[in-house]
């Protein structure tokens, strides 16, 4: 299936940079909606051609994919808007950070409406937010999850697939709880980590901070991000990211008894696991 | 006090760097010293002009200045050939990560030589290492702690603090113990999370890595450091990274427990202080 137009729902980071990509590439018919009128304006000045609309029918009435771009507690309410359209799409993903929690709340809604649902989720963000933050090359490289369930058109997964290759990601198939479990530990960890560790680094003494430098900076940046939308996340997610946060305490805990021990050799070992850890990573 | 002549002991990446930079200035009689030859003729390659030798006489002969840039370890065995000297230098510090361990191996050993030896630690690093990863601009901005004693000459300590500053460094002057408690917090700590977060998120599945975005990376990249040297300044700073652990892991059983009891407004009140906390960097 060729994908001509493409509804765009919700203005923001993953949103507003998609756009970009999108009316950039100029491949396809593009329509951004959003609620307000003003990120929308923004999205125009920043160079966003196509239809930018608060009017949901208009984004969406023959479009062949809809990608909606909102925090997930959103989607509930989006997918209703959606079923109840004249003209629904002919498919819709989006760009959530977790998964199984759209399998009871969402998939149902536009199952009911037989409009077909493929979930994505693009491996990519930033400590900022909103459409001031969006930007021409946020998806590329970056590892994309495309979770099917084994109901799904197969014709549909493909065509999402084919998407976001075209945009530059890696895509990796899994399910709902791999996916889910997978970005605890790559992902939402690392952010109740990095909380963690700027809180207790400055305690009651703000001013140790003036001594720190380009080590620190990275190990909490993703900590800068917003507490309302990460603690969204971090519920959304809670029984995966309470699995890795258990084993990163464990982690943790060794590190503290080998010091406390005075084990050196315990000590490098972990630290040399930490290093060959990384060595995973994907070229930067 | 006039600086002319600066010694380097340690052609790795902070003496190379501080090599770099002063061999581009040109405002002193520069030497470098090493043990093996190969790291002097890098540091050649890449531009430092000067005399370069193995030879610690030749280096240290006449130095106002002898900056130690080993690893903590090998600071007690630079400061015995040094005292041995025939000509010994005016004054000496050091770019080390601990430095109650220095007043307890090393300092003596200046003392008993007449030498004045005044603690430095400029706070920036990397996570590569050796001359090969030196480079200009490494000092430009960053803190550099410095350790004065009430008994050191308060001349030599202006000459090494303005040292500093030439440098583009910010001077910050505190005691040995504050030092090692405050790196313990933006320095040593993360060096452990860090650790214990890439290990702990691959656990058995390095596959899970190849999801892994810019906030992974960012969040683990200095635990790519060598798991040798960061062993070695855990064990010099134990009892201070101990106590700065021991905050972090209530930090992180805090939003285990409000993650455990879907407590939405605590988990939210968390993760505003981790964001508050990092608006106390100073500006990158």
């Amino acid at each position: 299936m060729e994908i001509s137009r493409v509804a765009i729902l919700g203005p923001g980071l993953l949103g507003g940079s998609l756009a970009l990509e999108l009316a950039a590439a100029g491949w396809c018919d593009l329509r951004l909606w959003g609620r307000r009128r003003e990120a929308l304006d923004l999205a125009d000045e920043m160079g966003v051609s196509g239809l930018l609309t608060t009017d949901m029918d208009a984004a969406c009435a023959g479009a062949d994919l809809v990608v909606m771009a909102t925090p997930v507690g959103a989607m509930p309410a989006l997918a209703k808007a959606l079923a109840g359209l004249a003209t629904p799409p002919q498919c819709v993903t989006d760009m959530g950070s977790v998964k199984g929690v759209l399998l009871a709340t969402t998939r149902p809604v536009f199952h009911a409406a037989g409009i077909p649902f493929v979930g994505s989720h693009p491996m990519c963000g930033s400590e900022q937010q909103g459409m001031t933050a969006a930007r021409l090359g946020f998806f590329q490289g970056a590892a994309c999850i495309v979770t099917p369930e084994p109901d799904d058109p197969p014709a549909m997964v493909r065509m999402v697939e084919a998407f976001w290759q075209v945009l530059g990601c890696r895509v990796v198939r899994m399910g709902a709880a791999a996916h889910d479990a997978a970005v605890a530990r790559v992902s939402h960890l690392p952010h109740v980590v990095a909380a963690a560790l700027a809180a207790a680094a400055v305690a009651d003494d703000p001013g140790v901070l003036e001594l720190a430098a380009g080590g620190f900076r990275d190990t909490t940046r993703v900590a800068g991000g917003s507490p309302g939308l990460w603690c969204e996340i971090l519920m959304e997610n809670r029984a995966a990211v309470l699995a890795a946060l258990a084993g990163f305490e464990a982690a943790a805990a060794g590190f503290r008894a080998a010091l406390a021990a005075g084990d050196a050799a315990a000590l490098t070992t972990m630290l040399e696991a930490g290093r060959v850890a990384r060595a995973h990573l994907p070229p930067a």
